[in-house]
């Protein structure tokens, strides 16, 4: 008898703070989750055995007939060629760590594994706001800028596998000092920890009264400044004037480069929509080559928050699957 | 009987003096060459028919038998998608012009058509430089700053066709007036023009006595500033190091964007060699974010000055055979 077998991926979203796993069809369904405390496991392998262990318990829980198509992962400097993380800050294993390998031979099956916001972009072309386009770029905005950069339907990995850095091109080379040792990085302003050093620095000058006037410095937050905005606090509205400038402005450098159909930001700063969305598409317009102008869209992400980046991971395998 | 016939390219080159053509083999022997005034044909049809009508005359006075593989076309503001120029400033043919179509119609074989700097970065990849890569980008410093990607082996043409306007990146939004009507455009800074406008500017100025003093500053040349750097000349090295010093922080950029092997200089300002390519490697490690430094070469072209359009208009044709 012949019984239809359903393909799942493993996605698995590696974190400084919690691993995140599940199984997700081809639809985009997570059929599970679970996560796992990343400083639980001071052994890499440790970690990989509980998580495939989780894994296959879940999948015992999960109606119906399974074939295990393969795992992707998002982690933080991930190496696609290579399957690797490379001396990852906030990860507690140091060195080069072949974790797309472990994960294979540990579940016998293929594994991807990317950058985080090589695999968002990736979840977008799948699921989410990028369906059916070829050349596009993600931007996610959280605590740093992360990027995903697609040409021709490829993400672009370039030579070493580190492609699509443009949190790190450089707005101001006597800018702010950046987390990489360099000054005046494009995440130092646009991020949700951009925003808030803006707002900082205003703050320390002459500024208008403002409703972060009244908050310990140290609680300032893009969400708290995101609601000042709401609330037409002028100093609010003045750091996303001058956040989008600078994105704006970079956007459309990146625009010269590629350019795609559309740019997607996602991330904690991309929640605060048109108070971000509108000023950054406006600049972005203002500094584009006349010859891209009014031609690139800019778009949300499609993904919610909470599952983008295990769509993101699962996007891996189905594009090998495509 | 059997006869091997040796496939042909025919090169286009359309430039705003001349229009250069010529037949190319397969290795890159340029078997004829020819030009003629582009501004003798007002109507283009009329140029394609010219241009046609001497690449026949040509062919019969090479030894061999051939087939003619293509027609390959370099032009200002190509289209590779559509086979267009449109709206080139410093052609005579008006509004969209669809050149692959006619020469293709004309000569009953296929025609591709792409920007000079698209079709100087194929040059390298087929027969300079680039051979064996499948990242790199083509940097030419002539009167502008044009460039040409490649990622994954593909020319990056993006969803418009328009894709590698690194010229117009830009260095500072209160720069120099640029050609596009914007300010502060990197080819305004890093091009043949852009060093003899830095040299004015520091003529202008206070500065150090200098060679370039005593010629009238209409008659000032990257050339000519070339000369006076090989000859020690302050001012002339300065003005090469505040070049290098912007291309090199851009280059960090595109890096960040594609992770390449390596960046070919090309043209009227890269002719000036290790006074530029010294200083632009050393600024674009100085900017280049960790991960990136000391992996991507900065290499000149490998192809002769009078060679290279012809050769880039070629490839187009035998990177479709390949």
């Amino acid at each position: 008898m012949y019984t239809m077998r359903t393909p799942l991926a493993a996605g698995i979203d590696i974190g400084g703070t919690n691993i995140v796993y599940g199984w997700i069809d081809r639809e985009g369904n997570i059929l599970s989750r679970g996560s796992v405390l990343t400083n639980d496991y001071p052994d890499v392998l440790q970690m990989v055995e509980a998580v495939v262990a989780f894994l296959h318990e879940d999948l015992s829980f999960i109606d119906g007939d399974f074939d295990i198509a393969g795992i992707g992962i998002g982690a933080p400097n991930g190496n696609f060629y290579k399957g690797t993380i490379e001396f990852a800050p906030n990860l507690p294993w140091k060195g080069t760590i072949y974790l797309a390998d472990l994960f294979s031979n540990a579940m016998g099956v293929p594994a991807h594994l990317t950058n985080d916001a090589n695999a968002a972009a990736m979840g977008e072309m799948i699921f989410g706001a990028a369906r059916g386009m070829k050349d596009f770029i993600m931007i996610t905005l959280g605590t740093g800028l992360g990027s995903g950069i697609v040409i021709g339907g490829q993400m672009v990995y370039g030579h070493d596998g580190f492609a699509g850095e443009l949190g790190h091109t450089i707005v101001d080379p006597e800018g702010r000092l950046c987390g990489c040792g360099r000054k005046g990085c494009l995440e130092t302003y646009a991020s949700a920890s951009g925003i808030v050093r803006t707002v900082k620095e205003m703050l320390g000058k002459e500024h208008p009264k403002s409703l972060l006037d009244d908050i310990d410095q140290r609680d300032i937050t893009a969400k708290k400044i995101h609601e000042a905005a709401l609330n037409n606090d002028r100093l609010a509205l003045q750091a996303f004037d001058y956040t989008s400038r600078i994105l704006g402005m970079k956007l459309a450098d990146a625009v010269a480069f590629s350019s795609p159909e559309a740019i997607i930001l996602f991330g904690g700063l991309a929640n605060a929509g048109e108070l971000l969305f509108l000023p950054v598409k406006k600049y972005m317009e203002d500094f584009m080559l006349n010859i891209f102008k009014n031609k690139v869209r800019v778009l949300p992400s499609q993904l919610k928050d909470d599952d983008a980046a295990l769509l993101g991971a699962a996007s891996l395998v189905w594009k090998e699957h495509a």
